[in-house]
């Protein structure tokens, strides 16, 4: 157990660090100093600062890769499947922020960056996927690109990363206007 | 106008550098270098990095809000307005992606930064005013939180400096795209 909250200290603040310096910009030393310990405490841990970078990344993507395998991702209409993986990413966003903020700003400098930007594809195939079904259930608009609505739907969870704090406590409301705009539209019916 | 077209060329270099490097990681020797002139040919143009910084930034905020003064912006229905307001936003995106990029990248960590900050954020606040009176009007729905609205609306639009590229030439497509899911929604009706 010890050693278990130990690696998720380090992954929390790994993750701080990465966002706040750049990953590149961030050394070992860096590491060690925010946490208080000893690199080689560290390295007790993880053999690798991007090995540290594959686990922070690991984190978001396996979030993120669960919601699509919950029940109501599953079954049911796909337009409701649609729903209910935006509103569990921005609750995937809210919970894990550091992580998931990390994960966007991924260019595909490592392997493992380019490892981590090939499942991100991955999740946005498997939406487009459910959009492209919905379209086909004639419960969404068939006039509109799949790929380009799943880019921008995926473009206005992701974008919550640039303002979204989630101690203000106002996701719920945040996942509902986002789902309201998004599917319903603005417009007055 | 060989001064003015030495400085345009000056600024798209700054802005590239500035976007792949991190303003803080670009130094004015790097901007020399990419630029195949002297450090003391381009302080022939600008006083500082931050003067240059500055002026990359106003050209992205000035496109913006020059877009708030068009008579689509001005005259008719809020809902039109806000409509003109944000396909001009796209197509300014779309010209200017380099500075807009920077602008999107902002921190606020010098006083330039901030003052880019708080005109955005001026900007924003007018773009709220639309999607209020819009509401006023009976043209949109009455129950979401206008502001919350504008952040998402500018949330999606700003995700696409994520991955448009002008060259690829779907502008159009992207704008009508936004703004049928943003205003109309993804929903059959």
């Amino acid at each position: 157990m010890r050693r278990n909250y130990d690696l998720d200290s380090v992954l929390d603040v790994a993750a701080a660090e990465f966002n706040r310096r750049g990953y590149d910009g961030t050394s070992m030393g860096d590491l060690a100093h925010a946490l208080g310990i000893s690199k080689s405490s560290i390295y007790h841990h993880v053999s690798s600062k991007e090995a540290l970078l594959g686990l922070a990344l690991d984190r978001a993507l396996t979030a993120l890769f669960a919601v699509l395998e919950e029940t109501g991702s599953r079954h049911g209409r796909a337009r409701d499947r649609l729903e209910h993986v935006l509103r569990r990413s921005v609750e995937v966003l809210d919970a894990e922020l550091p992580f998931v903020t990390l994960l966007l700003r991924v260019r595909g400098n490592t392997h493992t960056e380019r490892d981590a930007l090939e499942r991100r594809r991955e999740f946005d195939r498997r939406v487009t996927g459910l959009v492209t079904r919905a379209i086909e259930e004639g419960d969404l608009r068939a006039d509109l690109d799949p790929a380009l609505v799943t880019r921008l739907l995926f473009g206005t969870v992701n974008s919550l990363v640039e303002w979204y704090r989630p101690d203000l406590g106002a996701g719920d409301e945040v996942a509902d206007t986002l789902i309201a705009v998004m599917l319903g539209g603005l417009e007055r019916p």
